[in-house]
């Protein structure tokens, strides 16, 4: 049975959960929610994701949500197939741990506000809340000073090597480059080869070009 | 060479990483960092946990920070020790993880708000804002109305045993239940004996003999 992705083109997390799938090389059927319609809010919705948000997944009778334990699964799950998004070594793999908690616990919080009053709000009509800007932008600038601090000793957040510890960045990073913020990671020189790294990584190409036009 | 816990006692950070260890009968090495004097902040601390925060481990030259990442190294590099705190089964594993993820995306932003206003300011002297509050109450109960249906399938968030998806819960549940928003919990069955059980574990009682009386 093939793996099935319920989201929404549009969503950073159901981007992140789509371009682990694509660096897995795993063949899903990508299944749009009617947002618009309030479709995440019916019952039957609820049942696959209980706080009515995008993504879910299905592989065979397995029901996930949240989209970072998507791709982890992905990661684990089809360990021999497609890109390798995760350390075996137990040292390795807690020193990227580390690193995704810090996307989670810092760089989200800080950036997916940005991403919604730069990004997302014009898109849907909506203004700008320059006092939520003004909040944030120095927040996000504290955690890129400590990626460039990092990026400038490891290649990657997680080690040596591309792993979710960066992949779960992706969405927000590519939102936040179409708007202002894109001066807070250009100006930090690791931060910003980082960056170019990843949004150029051909898993991440195929995210885009399933964008409406 | 021993474990070492850098941290501080009224964390709730430094807690949750410290009943893992104590769920896994390590032997470690308790450091108090002096938060007071801004040791956090020096040079030294920053090398170990870049955003000055608690708690951090030092596991012979292993150097981790961000509390939920040192409790999965933790279960899983010390898998043979104590209590088994995850999943090898990779479709229980996964369901886990989300449950991680969810105390991390959603349990932890919406109480910790609460831990601060209504817990930890009135011990240092601050006014708890009552605004503040008003806000959050309702974000946790919407939480915890997901948690109840969850728990009322499930004996355990993640599943049929105690994990690491329960046990992130630790700190926060203790400190609210000092509080009016004990209420939020106590209102669902499902909700009140699940905290019931984790606030009587024994590793959860050796926690709390260490804090000042």
């Amino acid at each position: 049975m093939a793996i099935k992705l319920y989201g929404l083109v549009v969503s950073n997390s159901t981007f992140r959960s789509m371009v682990a799938l694509i660096e897995k090389n795993l063949d899903f059927e990508f299944i749009p929610v009617d947002f618009a319609a309030g479709e995440h809010k019916t019952s039957q919705f609820l049942a696959r994701s209980p706080f009515g948000q995008l993504p879910a997944l299905e592989d065979g009778e397995l029901k996930l949500f949240e989209s970072r334990a998507i791709s982890k699964y992905v990661a684990d799950a089809y360990a021999d197939k497609g890109t390798s998004l995760t350390f075996n070594d137990s040292k390795k793999l807690a020193i990227q741990t580390v690193w995704m908690e810090v996307e989670g616990q810092k760089f989200d919080p800080a950036s997916a506000k940005l991403v919604w009053e730069l990004a997302l709000n014009p898109v849907f009509g909506l203004r700008t809340d320059d006092a939520v800007v003004a909040e944030y932008e120095p927040k996000l600038a504290q955690v890129l000073d400590v990626y460039e601090q990092r990026l400038s000793e490891s290649k990657y957040l997680g080690g040596d090597v591309y792993t979710l510890a960066d992949l779960h960045h992706l969405p927000n990073i590519h939102y936040l480059m179409g708007t202002k913020a894109k001066s807070l990671f250009h100006a930090r020189p690791y931060v910003r080869a980082w960056c170019n790294d990843l949004l150029s990584r051909p898993a991440w190409l195929k995210v885009l070009a399933m964008l409406p036009k």
